[in-house]
């Protein structure tokens, strides 16, 4: 009998196709099409039980492990050409479907790349669009590219239609290479795809006007692209080359990386161990992260993200992503050798993608794993001896990046000696813009490119962050540090400031509030630190960046209630996952998200509670984010607080205890 | 005949000995003690004119210079013993005193080391001091350790005395290694000397309760260390050891660094040019800032920083430091090679200080120079023909360091290919500790170590930033994103927000409001960019960090009136450099700081502006925080915002680009 894989891995090859094989068992005769295979995770309590024998080092070949289970997402093919979209859940070790819910009628399944091409051709096939499109008089070479969105923010009339719409952009295919950017070309509509017929049932034309002009209608001339000017970004057409100035600077490991990966997917790092897992809703999992043994967090990931736009021409409205959630993820995510991402030594991991006819496909590369140098960690001289120690701060980085057409994300979970742990979000890629008049300005959104408005958005992220703090029984508190009025008894000189401190007992979504310092303590009240005699903790600092501002009565907002406090606390619950709820493709509500948990309003004093912690970028977009945008680096850090009895990483060597000093190396002095 | 240095560097050795001959010349037959002889920078007019012909190429040997000045800052010692405190500035051409003010009796001279000297010996002098230590039955082979510290926030009875306070701590000698950690042992009492006299004129004792004690009175036992631990950080003295599995990880850069530096002091790299100087009231100050010979900043530097403590029992609310203005910035600065304090290719700057005769004395190393990765600077990826392009952030850092006691604080001037400058502090060190009785905690602080409570504090920085966009004629405009009501004619959908400007017309202290994304913009409005219409412009997007929380009536509070907004614009003044003022020694009031400065409510639209960025941390320590604590970082960037026409940093090569790929460096695979 072959051993049941490790609770915390995601689904192998084989498993995958088990769990095809009995869908399509229960489904003999019917056409189906799959969209998504991958592990239901098993409950966490099993999940425990099976650590907790990991951690003490008893588990055997005879340790019961827990059951694997397949979730299959596939579309029903009817014999009107619709799709019923069904969900299974496949037992693994029965090799039988135990559970099969038809989500279609009520939610939208997420995207998968072949509705994309779909769109594209159905573009292509439309008399409609070709008219529109030869009224635009293209330039000589230049050639339509279509740009499958989402159809984000649907209207009432939009009924339960499954719809996709495009951007439209021109490329100049004159120089024969084809990676000119054809971003800078916007031509002004958007074609709307019924999914179902894969027809073009209406094309919206785009607004090109600026300030004081109205919301609707058009003002551009036939030759819209007349005033666009290219903007390249591949080193081979970029004007005036690349910079010659830059000398190398590598990342030299000659004992190779202070990591280990073991069983697949355990990382063992400077006291952390922890697993990591891919999956195409979440990309990078982190599971099961301990610190010299003991426990931090359960569960670590990315659970959702929405992009609105803040352009208030219709059908502006609609450009919102869910970029998590619309699926896509999975296909989205970088193979990280097509770039050199990283340096120094690389550890890559790979997923398993899954095909429309149901096969398991691996996608290789998808998770890369490195060490990194980030500055001073800890100094101190003593000025009496002249002594001085001085460590560096090494980071382990688990990341991943993906590219939802335009636009680049890229992940980090970094973890550093001190027992910290950073979530990072750099966003970078091509800003969305649309056509402009010329000679226009416009108060939604800036020029950043002749003809080109790159219009004002939000990047809003989620974090979820399932904490076991010593264990599950956590306590999240919040702490302020407020004034106190001078007084005589209490404070006679004024210099006293109060550290206050409210224990969350309620499920709730909350603010960060930076003028008062507000930060929130995981606390295991059930274990008092042996110095300072209070509960062990992790602390959070809640970016204090600016929530969704779209309207409250606005679908944008009604479907990303996530997005409107930065800090939820909410009780655990299986397969509670999805901040911005299971299905967010054309929602117009958020359903079963985070909100909708914190509603509950369960007792979360000392129980298995899950943080989320949410924060973003009101982008604003400056002409330096063209044509290729620098990184904004957005970070969210997660350390403890009175967990250990001494800092962390007091027994980290300086690196002239490290030995390896090459001349032009460490401390070479010019 | 010499030339004239450039306007832009330090005083030579040779031209500090010129400012002390002639002050000695000018008190022929007094007894002076020099404190601190650095230039007085020229009138910024004159120096504009200068960078003008300098950038336009013609500056020639016959070009005029601004004339060179130094401040010598120096006691006159009279004959009864008492010390007048003078200023005088030196012209260096004339080599005359040109100008002397005796600042005595209204203010305090910043502290020299040998006033902290004169502190240790006095406590040693003091029959008083030893009948207390006495009293503490200090374990066998332990010695008193005297930690001087400036007098803060002190109290209407303390007139203009000069005092001096000292914190005092035991330290365990028997092992022989002089690097054994003292502050571990902290002793209940502050004695307080008169730096006329140079005696101990009182000793303050501590009060050692927690919760619920009162606010004074002693509680301690007589054998007040019996329950307090060693607390080691030295190697070599550290149980357990250091940790064994960090493998070496270092930076390679086989044909030397990308950067110049000419002239003394111009460093030029990836098209920034800038003059760095050090001086010993504000360290590393950079000049000049320029991209692609475009002017950015006219000069940047730590302009103040002030660490008030929290704990009400007095006498601890005069536990409030200015770091850079209380004086030993320039004692205080690390000597860079003690410990290994970069990796890769690095350029070192020495300093000037002053003898307590005047005399000129080459410090070395004081600012070191060198590159850096960090991570992707932008990537993206054309998932139609799979082509990524990706590119790495290089970041030149211009870093000192200080030493105050217990603290350090790195500071990073850092510059990136994307024209973007990041202002960093990390705060590390030892955290201050007093005693506290067994079993007690304390509402004031947090016990970190048997019997040490680590008192609760704040650390306030303001940053001084003199814009020079593509001109000195600059405007601050604030900037922020506001919701905007649902609405059928200019909202219809709801998703709109409205970036709405404010441009700041009259001198004034701001504050930061991230639940508006606020943030200013210092732009030229004589230059429009050509692609938006705009304006060119830096943005800054200041830190959320709380503000002093002391009582506004406490002296804390009044003291340190830059700590109580974010940003402060102000109208340029030569010579304007000190948020908390000239003179913060013992200061009961901040005087001619920022606040002064913006109350002149001078216009400030289309003027030669200063911003002042002011950011912190609340610093409640935890117990990771000891025996030194990890960096806290603190980071303020400065970014064009529709200064440029792209992406500056577009024409940065890939890495694979570049040449150098050694087998274990960058994308080696595992």
């Amino acid at each position: 009998m072959t051993q049941i894989p490790h609770p915390l891995s995601a689904l192998t090859v084989a498993e995958s196709d088990v769990a095809r094989d009995a869908v399509l068992a229960d489904h003999e005769g019917a056409v189906l099409k799959f969209r998504l295979i991958f592990l239901l995770e098993p409950p966490k309590a099993e999940v425990i039980t099976f650590l907790d024998l990991e951690h003490a080092g008893k588990v055997t070949a005879e340790t019961p492990r827990p059951v694997r289970t397949a979730q299959v997402h596939y579309d029903v093919i009817g014999g009107d050409n619709a799709a019923v979209y069904q969900e299974s859940v496949v037992d693994l070790s029965s090799k039988k479907v135990v559970d099969t819910k038809i989500v279609a009628k009520v939610h939208q399944a997420s995207l998968v790349l072949s509705e994309f091409d779909d769109l594209v051709n159905a573009c292509k096939e439309s008399p409609l669009f070709q008219e529109k499109i030869a009224a635009l008089e293209l330039p000589k070479d230049f050639e339509v590219v279509v740009e499958p969105w989402p159809y984000g923010a649907p209207e009432v009339a939009d009924g339960n239609t499954r719809l996709f719409q495009a951007l439209i952009f021109a490329r100049d295919a004159s120089s024969g290479n084809p990676d000119t950017n054809f971003y800078a070309f916007p031509l002004p509509l958007i074609p709307v795809m019924d999914a179902a017929t894969k027809k073009i049932i209406r094309i919206d034309d785009l607004a090109t006007g600026g300030k004081g002009d109205p919301l609707k209608g058009q003002t551009h001339k036939p030759a819209v692209l007349e005033h666009c000017e290219a903007a390249e970004y591949v080193p081979e057409l970029l004007a005036g080359g690349v910079r010659k100035d830059l000398k190398p600077l590598t990342v030299v490991q000659p004992e190779g990386p202070s990591f280990a990966v073991t069983d697949g997917n355990l990382i063992q790092w400077q006291k952390w161990s922890m697993r990591v897992t891919f999956n195409p809703r979440e990309g990078a999992v982190v599971h099961d992260i301990r610190f010299d043994g003991r426990s931090v967090l359960y569960r670590l990931s990315m659970s959702d993200m929405t992009v609105p736009y803040a352009d208030p021409r219709p059908p502006f409205h609609r450009k919102q992503a869910f970029d998590f959630g619309d699926g896509g993820l999975g296909n989205a995510v970088n193979n990280l050798t097509l770039g050199c991402d990283c340096l120094g030594v690389i550890k890559y991991f790979d997923g398993v993608l899954t095909g429309a006819d149901g096969s398991a496909n691996e996608t290789k590369n998808v998770i890369c794993l490195h060490e990194q140098d980030a500055g001073i960690n800890w100094k101190h001289t003593n000025w009496r001896t002249g002594r001085a120690v001085v460590t560096r701060r090494r980071e382990l980085v688990v990341q991943f990046i993906i590219t939802l057409a335009n636009y680049e994300y890229i992940f980090n979970y970094k973890f550093d000696q001190a027992a910290g742990i950073t979530v990072e979000a750099r966003a970078t890629g091509i800003v969305s813009v649309v056509n402009i008049d010329p000679g226009k300005t416009s108060p939604w959104g800036n020029i950043v490119s002749p003809g080109a408005l790159a219009q004002n958005h939000q990047h809003i992220f989620c974090v979820r962050i399932d904490p076991a703090i010593d264990g599950q029984q956590n306590t999240v508190v919040q702490e302020e540090s407020l004034p106190v009025r001078m007084d005589k008894r209490t404070n006679p000189n004024g210099n006293y400031y109060e550290v206050r401190q409210t224990p969350i007992t309620t499920s709730v979504g909350l603010d960060a509030v930076p003028q008062n310092h507000r930060v929130f303590k995981i606390q295991n009240t059930n274990k008092l630190n042996p110095i300072s005699g209070k509960p062990v903790a992790y602390k959070i600092a809640p970016p204090a960046t600016q929530l969704l501002l779209a309207d409250p009565n606005s679908v944008q907002a009604k479907r990303a209630l996530f997005a409107q406090h930065h800090l939820w606390v909410t009780k655990f619950r299986d397969d509670e996952l999805y901040a911005g709820g299971r299905y967010t493709l054309m929602s117009k509500n958020e359903v079963d998200g985070v909100s909708d948990a914190a509603d509950r309003n369960d007792d979360v004093l000392n129980e298995d509670v899950v943080v989320w912690s949410v924060f973003g970028l009101t982008h604003n977009p400056r002409i330096e984010d063209w044509p290729v945008m620098p990184v904004e680096i957005m970070q969210l850090h997660i350390t403890p607080s009175d967990f250990f009895t001494r800092n962390p990483a007091i027994d980290v060597p300086s690196d002239k205890d490290l030995g390896s000093k090459p001349t032009e190396g460490c401390c070479s002095k010019l």
